[in-house]
C-alpha cells in the first residue's frame, strides 16, 4: 500500500494524517503549532517531531504534503507570507524537510490543497476544469486547468473571494470593499442576521444561543421568513460570483466546499437557481454545481492529495 | 520564408491576408461574406475562391487560420453559434477547407485569436499567462494559460464583458443585467455622454457632428469636464473588472486592445490608478497593464498566430 503524509498548518494546530492512494486515512492526529513563541526553530522543530510520530512504524511513506493558510512560493517551497505563523515566513521549509525525511516535500495554499483534494479523492476525480470554493470565514477558491493547479504569475491566482461584486459596497476584511466575500461568506450571513435581530426583526433567531450559517439555515428550513431572507441574500451573491467564474473559466464543474456547504439541496437548489439567472445559458448548461465531499478532514486530505500529485510529478 | 493566411470573418465582410512567421503582412485584402444569401454553400464557395486568391503565387504558405464573431467547437473546426454568419453553424468547414488546401486549418473565436496575436507577434510576445481584452462595441476576452489559450470546457471562457459587476445594474444587449460591457465598452460611454448631453449639461460634446469613443477621450484631453466625469466613471468600471481579473488569474499582463486602447497614456494611467485601488498590493504589483500592439489588421494577425500555434502543434 502506497501512503502519504498530508499536513494541514493552522496558527493554532498541526494536523496530521497518513492516507493512502486510494484516500483512506489511516492516522490522524494533531499538535499544538506553538507560533505564539515566534521561533522559528522551536515551530520546526515541532513540525519535525509530529512528522516523525506520524511515519513511526510507516516504512511505506512516499511524500507529504503541506497545507498552509498563506501565500506560497510553491516552486522552491516557501511561504512567503502567512499572518497567523509569521516566524516561518520566507524558509526553505520544504527543503530542510525534505533533507531531514529523504522524501518530497510540497507546500501550498490550503485553497489549493483543498481543489487537489476534490480532484485526487472527492467530487472532481473526473474533471479536469473545475473550481472549488469554500464558504467558511471568507470565500476562498482554487481552480484546476488541464488537470492541475493554475497559480498565475507568483501562485496568487484565485483570490476568488476579492472579486468586486458591489461596487461602493461593503468593506472587506482585506481592506477592499464590495468584496464577494462580504456578501457570501458564513462571516456576512451571521453580521446581517445579527443586524436584522438587533433591528428588532420577529425571528426564531433572537432567540438561539448563538447565530452561526448552520442556525441560519436550520431556522430556514423550519420557515422563520427572516432567516430565509438571509439565505436568500447570500445566495443571490453566491449566485452573482458563481455566475462571473463560470463566464470565466467555463469550467466543468463548480465544487462548493467549507462548513456552509453542509446545508445540503436547501443550499444546492438556490445556488443553482440564482447562477442560472445570472449566467448565459449556453455556459450554464455545460457546467454542474456539486458539493465538496471531503468537509471533515479536508485540510489533511487536501495536503495529502498534494503529496500524491507531487510525486507523481516529480522529475518530470 | 514561412508564410500563414490569417482569415477575419465578419458578417459584412472577410479579410484575408498573408503574414510571415516575424509578423510582416505581406498581402491583405477583403471580399463581401455574402451572408445575406444565408446560402452555406454559396458562402463556402466565396471563402475558398477568397483563399484561393490570397494563395495565388504563395507557395510557401503552410496553414490557415480563421476568427469568426461566434462560439467554435475548436477541435472539430464547428462554428457552433454566429448570429451574423448563420448558415455556418454546424459545418465542419475546418475540415473542408483542409481538404481542399491540403494544409492544416483551424478555426476559432475572434478574441481567442487577438489574444493569439498578442501572444506570437505583439505585446505579449514574454509572457505565458496573460489576459487580453478588447473594448469596443462590447468587451471581449482571450486568455493564455502556461502559453496557451484557455477555452474551458466548452470554448467559452473568456466572457469577461459578461462578469456582472453592478447587482441590479444595466441590462446589457445579452439579455442579462450589470455586465462589465454595459459599464465599459465604447457602446455604454456614447450612451453616457449621449444621455449627459439630452440632459442639457453644458459640454463640447454637445457640438459635435458624432459621439463616439475618440470624441470623448479627446474632449476630456482638452479639458471638457463632461467629458471627462465620462472617462472617469468608465475607467472607473474598467478598473473593477481588471481588478477582477487580476484576483482570478494573478497574470503577467492584463493586455487591453480594440479601438478604445488608442486613447493612449490619458486611459492607461487612469486603468492602472483605479485597478491599483481594487486589487490586493502583492497581486497588483505582479501585473502590468499595458496597450495591444496589433489594432488595425489585428484580426488578420490573430489568425494568422492561430495558423502558426496550430502548426507548431500540429501531431503533438
Amino acid at each position: 500500500m502506497e501512503v502519504f503524509l498530508g499536513i494541514d498548518m493552522g496558527g493554532t494546530a498541526i494536523k496530521l494524517g497518513l492516507v493512502s492512494r486510494e484516500g483512506k486515512l489511516l492516522k490522524s492526529f494533531q499538535v499544538p503549532t506553538r507560533a505564539e513563541t515566534q521561533d522559528r526553530q522551536v515551530i520546526v522543530d515541532n513540525i519535525k517531531n509530529a512528522i516523525r510520530s506520524a511515519l513511526g512504524g510507516w516504512e511505506k511513506v512516499l511524500a507529504i504534503g503541506i497545507g498552509v493558510p498563506g501565500g506560497v512560493d510553491k516552486k522552491h517551497g516557501i511561504i512567503r507570507f502567512m499572518p497567523n505563523i509569521q516566524a516561518l515566513e520566507n524558509y526553505s521549509l520544504a527543503e530542510d524537510l525534505e533533507k531531514s525525511f529523504g522524501m518530497p516535500v510540497a507546500i501550498d495554499n490550503d485553497a489549493n490543497n483543498a481543489a487537489r483534494g476534490e480532484y485526487v479523492f472527492g467530487a472532481a476525480k473526473k474533471y479536469q476544469d473545475f473550481v472549488l470554493i469554500t464558504l467558511g470565514t471568507g470565500i476562498g477558491g482554487g481552480i484546476f486547468i488541464r488537470g492541475d493547479i493554475y497559480g498565475g504569475v507568483a501562485n496568487f491566482a484565485g483570490e476568488v473571494g476579492h472579486m468586486k461584486l458591489v461596487p461602493e459596497g461593503r468593506t472587506c476584511g482585506c481592506g477592499l470593499n464590495g468584496c464577494w466575500e462580504a456578501y457570501g461568506s458564513a462571516t456576512a450571513m451571521i453580521k446581517r442576521a445579527q443586524g436584522l435581530v438587533a433591528m428588532g426583526k420577529k425571528t426564531s433567531l433572537s432567540s438561539v444561543p448563538e447565530i452561526n450559517a448552520k442556525v441560519i439555515f436550520d431556522e430556514a428550513k423550519k420557515g422563520d421568513e427572516i432567516a430565509l431572507e438571509v439565505v436568500e441574500e447570500v445566495c443571490h451573491y453566491l449566485g452573482i460570483g458563481i455566475a462571473n467564474l463560470i463566464h470565466l473559466f467555463n469550467p466543468e464543474a463548480v465544487v462548493v466546499g467549507g462548513g456552509v456547504s453542509q446545508a445540503g439541496d436547501f443550499l444546492f437548489e438556490r445556488l443553482r437557481r440564482y447562477t442560472s439567472l445570472y449566467t448565459k445559458t449556453e455556459m450554464f448548461e455545460t457546467c454542474t454545481i456539486v458539493p465538496a465531499a471531503l468537509v471533515n478532514d479536508a485540510g489533511v486530505m487536501g495536503s495529502a492529495a498534494l503529496a500524491i500529485m507531487t510525486l507523481e510529478h516529480w522529475g518530470k
